[in-house]
C-alpha cells in the first residue's frame, strides 16, 4: 500500500511530515510512502532524522517525488491549484488519481485539499458532495461528526449521504459494528428544527444502509449516545469549534484559578495526573486528522499545528481507511440510499 | 412599576415563584407584582413564606390574579393558548396588553411564552420576528446571544434586527455603552459562511444603529470579543446547548477523575473554592432568564428548573428592562436600520 504525504503541509513543515512518515514506515512493514515536496529540502530533512540507522532500514519503501511549489492557506484554493501545477497538492493528488497511490495525507490548506480532492482525485460516482469528518474525543465512545465544515448550504439528501459515509468510516476504521447515526438538531422530536433538519429527518427515517437513531441535541452531542453525528457543515462547524473553544476556556480558567492561591497550587500538584488524563481525553492528536469522505481515495487532513506524532497518526489512519476498504464501501452503499429527489 | 409573575411556571411551582416574588418586593420598594395562578393555591403558598412579618410588610404591593388553568410544556403552544383562556399565560399577558402591567415573567413553557407574547402582547411595529436572547456567562464580559432558538429559518434582515435588539438590551440593562455586535459564522473573513451569513454580513456592514464588529467564530464565542452575538436561531441554539453540554461534561469528568484516588480527593478539598468560583462563573442563575426581545412589553423566560433565587433574578431583570426603556429604544431604532428588502 502506498500513501502520499505532503511534506510541506502545516506549521512545522517539512520536519514533522518527514519524521512522521519515517516513523510510520518503521511501524508498518506493509507501507510505502511517497513524500511530495522540494526534493533537496526533503532529502536534507531525511538526513536530519534522529535515528539514521532506522531511517536507512526503511529507505527502500520511501520515495521522494519532486514538487517544488507550495500552496499556502492564504491562497484561493481553486486558483492556486490551477496555477501551481508543480505544487505538492497537484503532484500528490495526481498520483492518487493515476492509482500510483491509494491515499493522500496533508497538514496544509483545508480548502486546497478539498478542492484538489474534488477536481484531481474525483468524487465517488453518486456522491453529491464530499464531506469533512472529524472524530470528537467523546469519552468511551468516539463520535464522528460529518460534515465538519466543508459544505455550508446543504440539501437534505447530502446530509443523508454524510450519514452513510460516516457510518462506513466508523465500521471499517473504528470497528464499530452497527454505528448509530444521529442528526444534529435543536430538539429530539421529529418535527423539531429548521426546514432542512425536518426534511433530512424524513429522509433518514426511510430504510437506509445505516442505523438512524433520531435527532441529537447539541447539549447531548458529547454524551456518547451515537457514533456518527450528521450535520449541515455550518452547524457542524459551529458545534466543533465551540466544543474546542469551551474546553480550552475551561482549562484556562481552572489553571488560572488554581495558580492564584497556595492551596490551589498544591491541589494542582496533587491533581496533576487527573488533569493530564482529562486533557488527553480531549486531545485530538491521537485520533489523527479529518478524513475527507466521498472521493476516490483515502484523503486525510491533519491539523495545521501537527507534530510528528500527529502526522504519524494521520498516516496510520489513512492506512486503516485503505485497509478497511472505506472508499469501496461508500461506492457500494451510495446506490442503496433511499432519497426523494434527483439532483446534482 | 407592575410586573406579572406566572405562579405556575417551572418544575417547582408555585413555591419558588411566590417566594421569588416576595423576595423581589422586599428588595425593590418601587415594585408591584401580580401573581397569576389558582388563587387559593397561591394564597396558601404565600402563607408558607418563611418570614411572615416581611411578607405582610409588602402585601399591599402584591396582588393575586386568579388564573385556574395551567399550560404545560407538553402542550402545543398555540392550541393551548386558544383553548385555555383562564391560563396563567393568557390572563397574565392580557394584563400587559391592556397596559395594566409592564412585564411578564414565567418559568413555564417556552413555546407558550413566545406564542403568547406574539399574539397576546404583540410585536413592536416594524419588528419582523421577536427573538429569544440569552446571556452566556463569559468571564468578565457577559455575552448576549440573539437568537437563542426562537426562529429556526431566518432571513438576513431578521438577524440584523436581532443584532439591534440585543444591542439595545445590553445598553439599557447591562450598561454597556457601545455594545460590540458580532455575527456567528464559521470564519472571520467577510466571504465566509453559508448564503445566509454572507448576506447578513453585507447588511450589517451598512450604517446601522449598532456597532458591527464582524464575524465571530464559534471557537471564540466565549472569548470575550463582543457583547452581542447575532445568529440564526438554529445555529444559536446549537451554540448555546453545546456550551452547556461541554461545561457539564467537563465538570463531571473532573469530579469523577478526582474522586477515583485519595490524592485526587485531597486535591478536590484544597481546590474547593476554585471549583466553586469556576462553577459559579458558568452558572446562569444570577444572570436571570432569557428576555424575549421585540414585543410590546418586557417578557422574561426563566429556566424551568429555577429556584426562588433564579425567579428573583428574572424579576429583577424584567424591572431593569422596564426601567431602561428597552422596548421604547427598540421601537425607536427599528426604523433606523439599513436593510435591502421589504418583506413580512
Amino acid at each position: 500500500m502506498k500513501i502520499v504525504v505532503d511534506a510541506m503541509g502545516g506549521d512545522f513543515a517539512p520536519k514533522v511530515n518527514v519524521d512522521g512518515a519515517i516513523d510510520a514506515l518503521r511501524a508498518y512493514a506493509d507501507l510505502e510512502i511517497a513524500l511530495v515536496g522540494p526534493q533537496k529540502l526533503i532529502e536534507e530533512t531525511m538526513d536530519a532524522y534522529q535515528d539514521q540507522t532506522a531511517a536507512k532500514a526503511v529507505r527502500s519503501r520511501l520515495c521522494v517525488v519532486d514538487a517544488p511549489e507550495v500552496i499556502t492557506t492564504e491562497e484561493h484554493p481553486v486558483m492556486a491549484l490551477r496555477k501551481k501545477k508543480q505544487s505538492t497538492f497537484v503532484v500528490g493528488m495526481d498520483m492518487v488519481r493515476q492509482k500510483e497511490a491509494e491515499a493522500f495525507v496533508s497538514a496544509g490548506s483545508t480548502g486546497a485539499l478539498m478542492a484538489g480532492a474534488m477536481f484531481k482525485i474525483g468524487r465517488i460516482k453518486g456522491v453529491k458532495r464530499p464531506a469533512l469528518a472529524t472524530l470528537l474525543p467523546v469519552p468511551n465512545r468516539p463520535l464522528l461528526l460529518v460534515d465538519a465544515g466543508a459544505n455550508t448550504d446543504c440539501k437534505p439528501e447530502w446530509i443523508v449521504q454524510f450519514a452513510m459515509m460516516g457510518s462506513a468510516y466508523m465500521r471499517r476504521v473504528m470497528q464499530v459494528e452497527k454505528p448509530q447515526v444521529g442528526l444534529l438538531n435543536i430538539g429530539v422530536e421529529e418535527a423539531k428544527g429548521n426546514e432542512q433538519a425536518q426534511s433530512t429527518y424524513q429522509l433518514m427515517a426511510k430504510p437506509q444502509p445505516f442505523e438512524f437513531a433520531g435527532n441529537v441535541e447539541a447539549r447531548d452531542a458529547l454524551a456518547g449516545q451515537v457514533d456518527v453525528l450528521a450535520a449541515d457543515g455550518f452547524a457542524g462547524n459551529v458545534l466543533l469549534k465551540n466544543t474546542e473553544g469551551v474546553i480550552s476556556l475551561m482549562f484556562g480558567m481552572l489553571k488560572q484559578g488554581l495558580m492564584a492561591t497556595t492551596k490551589g497550587k498544591i491541589a494542582a500538584l496533587l491533581a496533576k495526573d487527573t488533569f493530564r488524563t482529562l486533557k488527553r481525553s480531549f486531545d485530538s492528536t491521537e485520533v489523527g486528522g479529518a478524513p475527507l469522505l466521498g472521493v476516490e481515495g483515502a484523503v486525510i487532513k491533519a491539523h495545521g499545528n501537527s507534530n510528528a506524532r500527529a502526522i504519524f497518526c494521520a498516516i496510520r489512519q489513512a492506512r486503516q481507511m485503505v485497509e478497511g476498504g472505506v472508499v469501496d464501501l461508500i461506492r457500494d452503499e451510495v446506490g442503496k440510499l433511499s432519497v426523494d429527489e434527483e439532483d446534482d
